[in-house]
Parts: C-alpha cells; sequence; structure tokens
C-alpha cells in the first residue's frame, strides 16, 4: 500500500456506509432498545454483521440482472426477513419490522467526519456515492448534519458500486473529469473500482467498521491509491482544505 | 386562482429558476461588467430576456426527441452563439463565451429564499427539482448558501419539465407518495403539470422576474393551488416551519 504525488481535483464523493457512518453500532444500539422493550435477548453484534454480510450478495443479484432494481431500503428489508428466526425475533410485526429496517436511515457518522467534512465543503464540492438510496442517504444527513452539497447514489444511476456507471456518473452529473474526482472511501475494493473508471482515490481505513478487535474486512495488500488518511481531518490537511 | 386546504406533505421540491433565484439580475450585472472591460454598448435586460426566451424552444428539442439528452448549460450555450451577433458581442472569445454562459451558475437569490428555506428545511426534504443540470445548482446552492437537503435535476430522469417522469421520479427517489410531495414554483405551467403527476402544489408569485414592470410571463388564470403564499417566508409560516 503507498501513496502517489499530490492530487488536483475539484470534488470528493464519499462512500458512507464504514466510511463516513458506523452502521454497526447503530444497529446494536436501536436493536438493544427494541429487546428491552420486548424481552427478547439477541446476539446484536452477531446480528449487525449477519445483516451486513448479506448486502453484498444481495446487491450481486441486481448486479447481475437476476432482479430488477431493488432499492437498499428493500434489500434490507429482505435481509432482515431472512434472519428475524435465527436471531429469535420472529415475533417482531411490521411496524416493528420497518422500524428496524430504518436504523440504516439513523446511523451515527465517525466522530471526525462533520468537522472535516465542512472543512473540505468550502474547498471542494462533496457528495456522497453510495449503494444506499437517495432517500436514506438524505434522511442519514438531516439526521447527523452532515453537509453534502448534494447527495449521490447508485440509484440514480441504475448499477451498484462496483460497476463503472456508478463512478462515471458521478462525474458526468458533476460536470467533472474522472480524474479531477476523488473517490474516498474506507474499502479498497471500492476504491480500485473507482480508480480503473479514472478517478483518483483517497483512502480512510476505518479500523472499528466491525466493532473493536474486528479488523479490517477489506484490506488494501498491495493496492495504491493516491491519498491515505487516518481520518477526513487528516484528509482536509492533505488538500489544503 | 384559489386555494384548496391545508397540505400534509412530507417533503417540498422547488422550482429554481425564477422561483429560488433571479435570473435576470445576475446577466444584467455580469453582462455589464464583462460589456464595460471590452468597451462594448449592449441592452444587457434585453439580452438577457432573449436569451431566457430561447429556454423552453431548446428544451423541446431534448422532449420532442430531435436531439438526444443535452444539458441546460449546453442549451443556455447554443442560445448564447445564436445571440451573440444581433447583441453585438461576437469579437467575445472562447473562454468569455464560456465565463458568461456560466453566469447561471452565479445567480443570486431573492431575499427571503435563504431564511425561508432554513426554516422549511428543519421540518422538511427540501430539495430542488429544476431543468437545471447538476452541477449547475450545486455551484449556485455553495455561492448563494442554498441549504437543500439534496440537489435533484431533470438531468437525473433525462426528461425535462414538465414531462410526468420529472415529478413522478423525484416522488420515487425521495421515497414519497406524490401527494406527499409539495411542488414550489412561480409559474403555473409547472405546477399544472406537478398536480397532473398528483403532487400538491404551492405558488409564490415572482412579479420582478421579469425586471420592473414585467409582469407575469405565466399567469395563474382560474387555476387552482393547494397553497399560494407571497415568498418562502410566508409559505414557512403556512406549513408551519
Amino acid at each position: 500500500m503507498t501513496t502517489a504525488s499530490p492530487v488536483h481535483v475539484r470534488a470528493l464523493v464519499f462512500d458512507v456506509f464504514g466510511t463516513v457512518v458506523d452502521w454497526r453500532s447503530a444497529i446494536v444500539r436501536d436493536g438493544r432498545a427494541l429487546a428491552a422493550a420486548n424481552g427478547l435477548a439477541v446476539d446484536w453484534e452477531a446480528f449487525a454483521d449477519a445483516w451486513r454480510a448479506g448486502y453484498q450478495p444481495a446487491m450481486q443479484r441486481v448486479r447481475s440482472g437476476a432482479v430488477g432494481w431493488t432499492t437498499i431500503d428493500r434489500l434490507h428489508r429482505e435481509i432482515l426477513e431472512s434472519l428475524l428466526p435465527r436471531f429469535g425475533l420472529a415475533s417482531l410485526d411490521e411496524r416493528e419490522r420497518d422500524a428496524l429496517n430504518r436504523v440504516w436511515h439513523r446511523l451515527d457518522p465517525w466522530p471526525d467526519v462533520v468537522a472535516g467534512l465542512a472543512r473540505l465543503k468550502r474547498r471542494y464540492t462533496i457528495a456522497t456515492l453510495s449503494n444506499g438510496n437517495v432517500s436514506l442517504l438524505v434522511d442519514m444527513a438531516k439526521r447527523a448534519g452532515l453537509p453534502w452539497d448534494t447527495v449521490l447514489s447508485a440509484e440514480l444511476f441504475g448499477h451498484y458500486k462496483p460497476d463503472r456507471e456508478v463512478y462515471l456518473g458521478a462525474a458526468r452529473v458533476l460536470d467533472v473529469a474522472p480524474a479531477e474526482l476523488l473517490m474516498v472511501a474506507a474499502h479498497p475494493s471500492d476504491l480500485a473500482a473507482a480508480a480503473q473508471a479514472g478517478l483518483r482515490t483517497a483512502y480512510v481505513p476505518r479500523p472499528l467498521e466491525y466493532g473493536p478487535g474486528g479488523g479490517l474486512h477489506d484490506a488494501p495488500g498491495d493496492q495504491t491509491f493516491d491519498l491515505v488518511a487516518a481520518d477526513f481531518g487528516a484528509l482536509a490537511d492533505q488538500l489544503g482544505a
């Protein structure tokens, strides 16, 4: 893992789940509240990891064309339904299932995010570039105070990352060349696809994504990035923002 | 022109040119600066009106399928090229033409807009729903401090208003029913198409859009709206925001 020369970009797009927000802690938080209200005993850390583990296979069914376009809200719900019996949650009613599914709209940012984005926004256009659907990302931003210039989502391009249409679509609607667009992510696989599409890349590892001791599920190996930063404050430092 | 019963909506989308921003004054402002720097004498008010008058016919070529998808930046540039000789501006070089064309990214909001949007944003999701392209709307919002939750544009739906795909596309990505979405515009024709698609409507007349004494180019006649407000502050009052 190495970094190349300084980058000159006009806009930054950010992966969201894991990079901007801590999905695991929110699922555990809201799950525990739900279990307490219902007198249930659930291993919410294992539940969160199982829910997230269903995410890539669910999107792959869309990418492959096996099913038509399906939002992440809907995919999350389908995965949730499949997990409820295994985790002793089959008694949840429709209202509770819907509320639990919407926890993905209520994720909290990592501690450096809001201040770092505010700095970056002064100098660059900043946008999401997430597989999350638009309404999910808008709800999250309103609740958490994420100061995006706009919300870009796979939903707007009809393709899920890492399909190149997503990265090139973002460059097109932001009216920048791919090489003028910096993809920021905690996942090297996302950055590899962005680089393949001609974008510049910033790797911000989030070692707590899978909890204390969870490690990096998507490790960089010998992959090269244009920038590597410990958090969004350090990224702003490197980009002169 | 009448108003119906109170509306219960979850999100608001806004027409931009004329409704949120005063396009005419900015063109006159930047045009005069350009003319002064080049020793040119131009009737910038007439120029602004002519540029705007080319807008609907240019979009109609896209709507009709006569040409493929073309952004407003590109359509503005094509109209601009056609106007330059008539207004004694044929001597402008490429850099000057491009800078003048981008005046549409530098439009100022009407005086009530920023404070009104800030109030509305606390209670509702607020987004653009403009024929302007995404990068134009993002540049405008950054410069003017327009606090959109996200930028929605005809560009994202591959159709120009008043095609119904634009209104229904906005409801779909915001995950609200059409009847839960309020279209805010200074142009009754836009609102008529929104209502036809099932949206609720708020009419905010902007009598200065065509300058002092310019009048309303798109008058309401006997059309009905869900809300009528003198400005965005009055709209926030009516919506309890």
